[in-house]
Order: C-alpha cells, then structure tokens, then sequence
C-alpha cells in the first residue's frame, strides 16, 4: 500500500524558509505529495528528543508513508544517512542514532545507507542536506522508488545511550523525554506502569527531579478533571508513556525540571 | 457541494506532534484531505477567544468544507461532542460553548451529539481526543459521512457568557477579543459602529481599558496611513470588527490591555 | 509548465487566523492547490529581510508555481500591486521593492500592476489584501489565468537602496540580511567571496559589527565540525552567501548583532 504522505520532523523551527525549500524540492519531484509536519521544534540537535518525538507519532502516519527526520548535528562530515523500510512505512534520517529506537522495536525489512547521488540536489551543501539529499529523496521515495535504489544494503546503526526507567522496590526512576507546550512531562515509563503502582502503593505518590531534593504530591488518576486547579496528577499519556502533569498549570514550571532530567516516583508517604 | 477541506482551530501549539498526528490519522482516512491550519495559537482552554477566532474565519473556509475546533479543557470527562451542519460546512466541536456563536448566526440543519465510535480510533485516550476522535471524525465526514451517522440529533447546547457591547449616550463598552501578532486589540463592537460614533462625536475620540483609569486619544480613520507613526486609531477591521490599532506601533502595549479585557470609547473631549 | 503550487511569504505570523483564512480563500477558488510556507515570520514591515528570503528560496519552488510576498506596511494606501512571471514561476507583491532583486537578477516576460478587481474578493477590506486580493489572485493564477488578465503592463517598479558589499584592500564591508533561528548570520558577501579572501588573506579572519568596536577570530572552514564548540567560522552558505556561524552556539548572540547591521572582515593580523 502505498501513500503521498510525507512527514517532517526537524530542528530547524518555522522562522526561516528551510522547511519551505524543502517543501517546495518535494513537489517539484511529486506534485501529487502531501506533506505533514509532525514537528520542527525539536530542541535543536536534540537527537534524543527527536527519537522520543517520532515514537510517538510514526504509529499515525498512513501506512506507505515517508517520514523524514532531519536533526543533524554531523551535517557536512561523512556521517551516513539511512533509509529504512520498518512498520510499513519508510524512514530517512542521519545515522546518529535517531531511528535507533525505532528499528530494535519494529525491525526492518530494507535497511539501506542513502549514497546514490542520482536522486540528490546538485550541488550539495555543507550545511543544508535537509533540502539537497532528504527532501529529493522522499520525494523520490514517495513516488514508488525502492529504497535499494539509494545505496548499498547495511546491517548496522548507531544507538542512542538512554538509561531505561528502573523500577525498584522503594521507588521508580526514568527521565522526562519531552515537554510538551502545556508543561505536561512525557516520561520513558510506560504507561502500564501506572496500574503496577496503583496495585502496590495507591494512587497517592510523591514526585521529585533528581537533580532536586525537593518531593511533591501526586495523584494518579484517569482524567485531569480527577484533582484541583494546580494539582499535580499522573496519568497515562496519549503517546503510551505516562505523564506527569498539572491541572491547568504547567508540571514543568512546579517541578522545575527540563528535558532529559530524571524523575523519581515514590510512595506518598516517603514526601 | 463538497470539499476534501479540513480547517484545524486548536490550542495546541505547533511545538508538539499533536498537530501532526491529527494530520497523519486524517490522511489515513482520506489521502486526498487538504488540511488547513486557521490557528493553532488560541490561548490555552480560552473558549472565548477560539470561538472569537471561528467567527472571524469560518467565511472563508470552501463551501463543504469540515472545520475542527479543539480547545476542550473538559477532554477526557463526560461532556458532549457536537457535529453541526451550518452556513455551508460542518463543524466538529466539543459542547462547551465555542461553536454556540456560530449556530445562534447562523442556524444549523443538522445538529447531534458525537458517540458512534465506529469512527473513533481505538482505544480512545483519556487527554487526546484530537486524534483519537475529533481527526477520524472529520476525516470521515470529508469523504461525505452523513452527520447523523455519529450520533443522536440534539436539540440544545451550552452557551458562552460573554456581554455584548453597549453604546450608551456618551460612551461605548466592549471588550477585547483577540489580540493579533501585531498587538492590533480586535474588539466585540461591529465594524459598522464606526460610522455611528463619527457622526455623533466627530473622528477624534478617547478610548480606555475598563480595569485601568488611563485615556488615550484615538482617531477613526480609514487606513493606517492617516496617522502619525505610533499613533492610536480605530479602523474598519478584516473581520467585520472595530480594531484598534497603533500605526507600526502594538496598541495592546501602548494600552496595557489583555484578551477579555473591557473597553470604552468617549468622546476626546472627555479625555 | 504548471503546478498547483502557491507559495507564501509574509510578516504575519501563525498566531492568528491570517494565513489560514488565505488558505481558505485559495482551496474556495483552486481545491486542488498546494499551499507551502515559505515563511510568516519575517520581521514586521521589513521589506528589505523579505527580499532577501525571496531570494534564498524562489529557485527551490517548483516551476509553473505561484508565489505570493506580503509583507506591506502600505496596506490600504493607493501602493501599486505587482505581478511579474519571471524565472519560470508567477510572483505577486506588493510594488515597494520586495521583488525587486528578483526582477533585476532574471528579468520578466511579463510585468502587470493589479488592478482588475474581478478576480478580488469583495468588498476589499482596508487591512487585509492578503485575503482579499493576494490570495484570491493567486489561486486564479494557479488555474492558470493569464497574468495579463490582472491588469495593465507597466515598465518600472519600486527598488530598494541596500548598500552592495564592498570588497576593499585590508577589509570587506557588508551586511547582515537575515539571522535564522540557529543564530547563523546570512551576510549578502556572495559565497565565492571565501575563495579570494582565502588565497589573500588565509583561513584565520577577524570579524566585526559596524556599530561596535570589538573584533572576534574566525576561520573560514567547509564544514561545522572544523572548529572547537562554540567557535566562529566563515561558512558558504547553503543560499549561495557567506555565512557566519559558531558551532553549536549562536553567532548573532556572540557578536552582538541584529538584521541589518554592517559587518567588517579583515585579516586576523588585525585582531
């Protein structure tokens, strides 16, 4: 099945024209391509983020899709780009680490390191692949090209360094993936570690940053409206991560926490 | 007449993949959707101002076409979704008053209660009935789903409390509805007040916040150009609203003033 | 050739239902357009910033497409608009020099001031031709309306005075044209430039703002990871102009500069 969905998720934010230009590369190859920004607000060269970010969103791409990821910080050195049928989708990003996640979970069908020159903007850029190799060869991809077409097969990858979430007999610790524009916090706990916990402490917790000494009361519960204005709740998030929110205020600006900080969930009466 | 248009009016910012979900879950349903953003920037859970932003767009939305407005503080609770026919499209909406402007103008010939959730994806999540509900829905309808397949027709829904303006013998009382990017105020009065206040007082006016006792002189003019640069002016706005407006100035700064916020406008003399 | 591609550049922002209401409008007239962002965020009124960002995008969009450049601070006045097919694409702006540098760079097969307000929507608001006039023009020149219909030829046209660069004995003057959400400064030094400066002066420059004294080292380089983090470097630039950037760090914040200032190159001797 096939789709004229392209996706993009960047670093590079809506101010400038470079999600244009590629835009514009991509309809020049396919006229037919609809393209979708899952995001460019990745925080820049944040390749965690970004991986966290198309976690949590490749399941919604149409089947056949492209998803293009381009948060780059190696652009212009001999960095490889890949391209990856998995999920029933194809993906192109840098190796560096950002599909990584993606590919152990799903696996892969094609896995191809993307060198064929043919298919690219000339001449190539330093700084700016996202317009002269990513966008030419989505839409070249979008259009039916197999993605062996792109260079030669490969069997291996970067991985990202990320400490899974330990849940441990007094307490559980993982890290906060993403902020979203609300202040909720979107952990690496799997949501279905709300009910395990509910089981063995109730639904009154406490939680605090690693980096802080400081503990706050949490509550878990199924919907925001379950708490006051201002409380802190955890819930299970859309994306199948819990989240750790407040109602009508921002849990990141209570907590004072940040992208990457991690996060312990403890018994309420540990507070 | 129909449309392959979906017009998305959310608070949900563009910094996190919501946005970008909802299009990939609409372009699963119907590949050839064209998907236009009105905002994404309606103040968080302000009903008000998304339902100020409905009635400054919806004209110009293509004959047939489905609008989806999700500003929806009450997601995950019991509170009705509503899918009307009205003034040529059909719009998607929780029942917390933000499409009540539009139906009470407007009228509706089809008005029902969303609960079919054959066209749901499933499960449905507790925080993002945006992909889960309202994407899938509007995606449907796009492709010619008759509204009274989601759900019972109804006969009510919730209302806004927001007065309306009042001209009194010497001044009128608004509010502020929306502040542009510009810091252009675009307020509750109509347009067509202009011509009413410059016959009874004259082009040269005084205009207030009702929470601050400060006046400024303003002048009704007919383009930015008939003032100083910096100066106050009443004009004519796009969206058949009285703005106020500072040339190349914010006027929201020069008057201190926020979205809700009251407004008089006097006669100069009473400056 | 045609497309069915409209591109938009405008100081509008996405904050309020500008842009989508033009939307709207253009899908009304053509529903089979593809609208892209070249980008709302141009510094307000900045007419010079939005020709640059014409400039450093127009090749990428595709041929036969439509392009549309409001930013307009003479909005309502008696300011001509233009609209000229030129490098192979169809441009519509307002006549205060936005497209100017464009013009003189490809010249124009055809060149017509707006005036038929057939293809307008009515009535035409004072504050928002980009709704009532640009976007209704454009989607008609997608379905392929022939430019001449709009109104009659004209020969002349509105430019800009921007200084060109200076290329001295013992220095370079130009200046910043755009800052881009990295902190990258794109100067108007055509990108060739770093060849000469290379063989005449070595890699190890100094770099300066007009409006400041202080000097800063940076090395002229291929690609970002040739210098430590955080250092300065001279870069060609993927738009085809020198660019100065600090990897992994703003450029514009070390240096202290806005859009629009003067930049001096010299010799590192001269640190």
């Amino acid at each position: 099945m096939d789709s004229n969905t392209i996706a993009l998720l960047t670093d590079f934010g809506l101010h400038d024209w470079f999600v244009g230009v590629m835009k514009g590369v991509m309809l020049s190859i396919n006229p037919g391509a609809s393209v979708v920004d899952i995001s460019h607000a990745v925080p820049r060269h944040d390749v965690g983020a970004a991986s966290f970010a198309l976690m949590a969103s490749y399941r919604y791409l149409p089947a056949g899709s492209v998803a293009v990821v381009v948060v780059d910080p190696g652009v212009g050195t001999e960095r490889p780009i890949l391209c990856a049928r998995s999920a029933g989708r194809i993906f192109v990003a840098p190796d560096n680490g950002i599909i990584a996640g993606l590919l152990e979970l799903e696996g892969h069908t094609t896995l191809v390191s993307v060198e064929n020159d043919t298919y690219f903007l000339k001449p190539v850029s330093a700084t700016f692949h996202g317009r002269d190799i990513f966008a030419p060869v989505a839409a070249h991809l979008s259009l039916g090209l197999d993605p062996r077409k792109l260079g030669p097969e490969v069997t291996d990858y970067r991985r990202l360094e990320i400490p899974s979430p330990q849940v441990r007999s007094s307490s559980v610790v993982g890290s906060v993936r993403w902020i979203d524009s609300f202040g909720n916090l979107i952990t690496d706990y799997p949501a279905g570690l709300l009910d395990e916990l509910e089981e063995r402490w109730g639904r009154d917790l406490s939680v605090g940053s690693m980096e802080k000494g400081e503990r706050h009361s949490l509550r878990i519960v199924a919907c925001y409206e379950s708490v006051e204005p201002g409380g802190l709740l955890a819930i299970r998030g859309s994306s199948g991560y819990l989240e750790i929110s407040a109602r009508e205020r921002s849990a990141a600006e209570i907590l004072g926490i940040q992208v990457g900080d991690g996060l312990t969930l403890q018994q309420s009466a540990d507070l």
